[in-house]
């Protein structure tokens, strides 16, 4: 009677399932050729000629509230980027590489031409589509500055007009359109701030004094949960409220936001430090504060709209980075608490994980979605999971060398033995938001997947050991993390790594680790450090911890020094080195990064896995 | 009678000289003031309130003519680079680190001020120093578009007025300025140009019809060089002819140049090609050529007082890259085989000229100046030496420290025994153009003098090693020669390395290996790699070779790549490298090199040099 791991591993998918993450593929694309005809009916209506619906709300956020998604109402198209434009005889929907097969297979091509942006850009294909003296019509509320400067260019050079377009052409027809999101908005608790409201109002003043403003319009509602030290639940996967802000050089801040979010008591504190108004005050607010001053609206999500009350007001619009971007990626020391404390929770959640699919894997019975319903499941037994920080990307054999790769139900695939699994995941506690990629061997790898596991993972070393100075930027340690794979004739086509909120969003900017890194690195900063391979149609590769800026002393040193300490604790899959490739210093450090991890994670486990992670961090032999 | 080394070294000093490179403080300070009076008294009767004197001539020149030297001539600063602000009340010369010292020693500091550009910018100086209402007066000719809109933007922050400046106010006071030289030019051998003039102009012509440009006004005179396969001799150090061109896109190009210049036999050539004309035509030229068509001016070099010319006549002007630029830095078959001949004799006169050092050093008797007049010596020695590409930059002890040290009569410091030496220098031969740094020790090193060494070493080696795909960029190279110093605490304020002509400039654009490196590499493209250390005070190293960008064949690789072979043969001083702190790799590189120098350049020496050399190239124990 005694069942071995096939059955068993099947036995055991029933107790788990994710709660935070569909794998249903949900728009209908069928509807798109009427709903594009009824469209360009009401633009006729209205006298123009085309118009440009962009996958953004007023905010530009990453992730967008049902209410929001315009483009897949309309086309039937889910991912998360693209634009679509429509003239009189032809609509262009405009999708990045990880989203032309999906793409294709959502929406109606008769109505619909999808166009690779490695192919071309909306405005260049604009410049050679729009009929000449047409006029394009685009939303200002969700277009920002210098998105409408692109357009601006491209309309001119096909001696077109562009037109802000006043309401809302999709929503007239979209009848069944959800409502904006009234999610409750919770105060953050004083431990895990950090750092009072008012104190964070004087650093954000300084600021504007040095750039001699006065005053900031804060159309990032990441950044207005930070400075008001609220959090909410309108976005999936980030726990912010929608919200606006404007912080005036001298004077109370004034916080726009729906009243519903509100409970007297959350209202009661933030009218200490702010005036509480509905966002539909926003304007007349604007309109009233404008004339004469000089403020800062940032140019990569400040909407058109804005800038045009501003002006209108007789105000001056100086565009430039929001100033809260940068005071909220220098964590404070309770915010870095909180993200070590989420972090460890989280490693005791993966490890369990890493120790189950290692079990029930090799059975080859286990599938891509069984293992995100079991991660999700590991991380809620913690009792503190609010959300994950974004889908898991769990991807076995080819599927894990897409690198934005979603699994659903029909892409779903069966994890073979003699395959490479590779999953990027991370999860929302209230104290702190995680980030992590393993990649581990099912059975036995081949001797190329070992090679270029451990060119990978010499790169991530590589960056996860660097020493640098002050003032150094993410540009300059990109190349670290590809010199490896460089010299074999490979290299990774994304960013090595992102900046990482606190509690907030898992994409932070505005340093990353790329070639368009331009930041300089702080102490306090927390970065994504997640080099990779990708063998198309074979397996994908990537190792990712999350990275402190830290403060580094160097005996003999003449420079204030930086480097990383890591937030991420899990075990590294020794399967897949070859350890004959690896140096003296890349082996401590593996064997070091191991014991630390051995150290933190192993007492918070139970016997069995504490046996498996104990083997799992052996040093190399 | 056995005399050994003090005496037979300081006997054999006579048989040194140097021919290209002055030790004399030429300018003289004590007449600024009054010579600023004078120009004050000049600029009133013109009524402007202030003026601008750049040291640049009108092609932004890094090398300039005597008669355009108004700095030195007003103020006694001779630095390669500096900028006056001349206001009623105040006189402002703004220099940069290197210069801050010397120009103190040089000026009349009641008459004016000296500037360091590290505490402040000139357009932020003029901002705060400006009265109200003021007039500047810049020359149009030697402001560039750039440079223009920067004045612009400050004065009008003071409320000031920008005025372009007809004639020269400067000249006006100088009766004995020096005439614009008139060398002769000489047609460069087509077996060294490697490409023909039409060949050449084809090229330029697919690059203007790429961006829809209707010609370009080439005001580099490097490129005008470049272009018309022609050298000259108006500046010190490279080989190039003052001159203009206009290349339109349809039609015989114009060439711009002094009569005078030009033999009968060089104009018949050049007449093939082009309109040949004199300077004097170069505005009425523009101004026939622009109405109605876009033409290219390249931002970096063009005089504002040209971009005016065609918008007058109704012409556009199209701000951007030269586009000679890109074309003229990736060498062909012939320069890189020319480079290739010139670096094997310079590594022949470097060799003599280490091994007669190492043996007349160690006695102490020997100077700066010394070792500049003997490496010039033994470089004339080849007979094919026509210039140095750079003043020498020959620094002993804290000497060594200063990144752009130039030896004079008064620097002059004899080297002693214990001490670092650094010899940066290059010559200027007809097929090719060098630049090598090599720091040799002078008796015992220090621990702290080979540690330091190494790890320049490494970053050194790193870089020679590097392997990367095409379209990286330099700044992304540049992290890797910096890498270990960084571990260290330490780093250097200067790029990795610059790009070099051949037989023309030993800077050139477009590319380099630095933060502000933006350019992708491309085969054929010849840069330096010359990391360093600079302990203030004490001792400064460098190592610099150039190297080839190159084709690079990876076996199991999936992208084109490129990698670094290295041009320049000369020792690299194993006394000075700490063995231990070098990887297997690294050690494999260094001695591999070694085994190279001695190959190429043995056979070429006399028996004492080549058993020197051979001893300094053995491989590492």
């Amino acid at each position: 009677m005694s069942q071995t791991s096939p059955r068993s591993a099947s036995s055991a998918r029933p107790r788990f399932h994710a709660q935070f993450q569909s794998f249903e593929e949900t728009a209908d694309g069928s509807t798109g050729p009427a709903r594009l005809a009824a469209l360009r009916a009401e633009l006729a209506r209205r006298g123009i000629d085309g118009y440009v619906i962009p996958r953004a709300d007023a905010h530009q956020n990453e992730y967008v509230p049902p209410g929001e998604e315009r483009l897949a109402w309309l086309t039937g198209f889910t991912g998360s980027a693209g634009l679509l434009m429509i003239l009189p005889e032809e609509a262009a929907l405009f999708v990045d590489g990880r989203y032309t097969l999906q793409a294709a297979t959502q929406v109606d091509e008769a109505a619909f031409t999808i166009v690779p942006l490695a192919k071309t850009t909306p405005e260049k294909w604009l410049e050679a589509h729009l009929p000449k003296g047409a006029s394009l019509g685009f939303d200002p509320w969700r277009t920002t500055l210098d998105g409408r400067e692109k357009l601006a260019r491209a309309v001119a050079a096909a001696s077109g007009v562009l037109v802000a377009v006043e309401g809302d052409p999709v929503a007239e027809l979209w009848l069944d359109r959800p409502p904006a999101p009234v999610a409750p908005v919770r105060l953050l608790d004083a431990v895990l701030a950090g750092a009072s409201v008012a104190a964070k109002l004087e650093q954000v003043r300084t600021a504007l004094a040095k750039d001699k403003l006065d005053g900031a319009l804060i159309s990032d509602p990441h950044a207005t949960a930070w400075l008001f030290n609220i959090r909410g639940g309108d976005v999936a996967h980030t726990p912010l409220p929608l919200a606006w802000s404007l912080v005036p050089q001298e004077g109370r801040p004034q916080l726009f936001i729906a009243a519903e979010k509100l409970s007297n008591a959350v209202r009661d504190v933030l009218a200490e430090v702010a005036d509480v108004r509905p966002e539909q005050d926003l304007e007349a607010a604007l309109s009233a504060f404008a004339p004469g001053r000089t403020l800062r609206l940032d140019q990569a999500t400040a909407p058109v709209r804005l800038a045009e009350v501003v002006e209108r007001a007789q105000g001056t619009v100086a565009k430039g980075a929001d100033p809260i971007s940068l005071l909220k990626a220098r964590k404070n020391a309770a915010e870095i608490a909180g993200m070590r404390a989420a972090h460890l929770r989280d490693a005791v959640a993966l490890t369990r994980f890493l120790h189950w699919f290692d079990g029930a894997a090799p059975s080859g019975t286990l599938t891509e979605i069984d293992a995100v319903e079991a991660l999700e499941t590991f991380r809620r037994d913690s009792g503190l999971l609010t959300d994950v920080s974004f889908p898991t990307i769990s991807g076995a054999g080819p599927n894990g060398a897409i690198v934005h790769y979603r699994v659903t139900r029909t892409s779903n695939r069966q994890i073979a033995p003699g395959e490479l699994f590779l999953l990027d995941s991370g999860a929302q506690y209230p104290d702190g938001t995680t980030d992590v990629t393993r990649t581990v061997s099912v059975g036995t790898p081949t001797d190329d997947m070992r090679t270029h596991f451990t060119l990978v993972l010499k790169g991530h070393i590589a960056l996860a050991r660097a020493v640098f100075p002050e003032g150094t930027t993410g540009a300059q340690l990109d190349p670290f993390a590809r010199q490896f794979l460089w010299a074999a004739g490979l290299d990774f086509e994304h960013g090595t790594g992102h900046g990482v909120g606190a509690g907030l969003s898992v994409h932070e900017g505005p340093a990353r680790i790329s070639k368009l890194g331009h930041v300089p690195l702080e102490a306090g900063m927390i970065l994504s450090n997640e080099p990779g391979y990708y063998r198309a149609g074979a397996y994908g590769i990537r190792i990712e911890n999350l990275v402190l800026v830290t403060p580094q002393l160097v005996a003999g040193g003449e420079k204030p020094c930086l480097s990383f300490d890591t937030l991420t604790f899990a075990p590294i899959d020794r399967r897949l080195i070859a350890t004959d490739l690896l140096t003296a210093p890349e082996r401590q450090w593996l064997d070091a990064y191991h014991a630390r991890v051995a150290a933190e994670v192993a007492p918070l486990l139970d016997a069995a896995a504490r046996a498996w992670l104990e083997a799992a961090t052996a040093p190399l032999v």
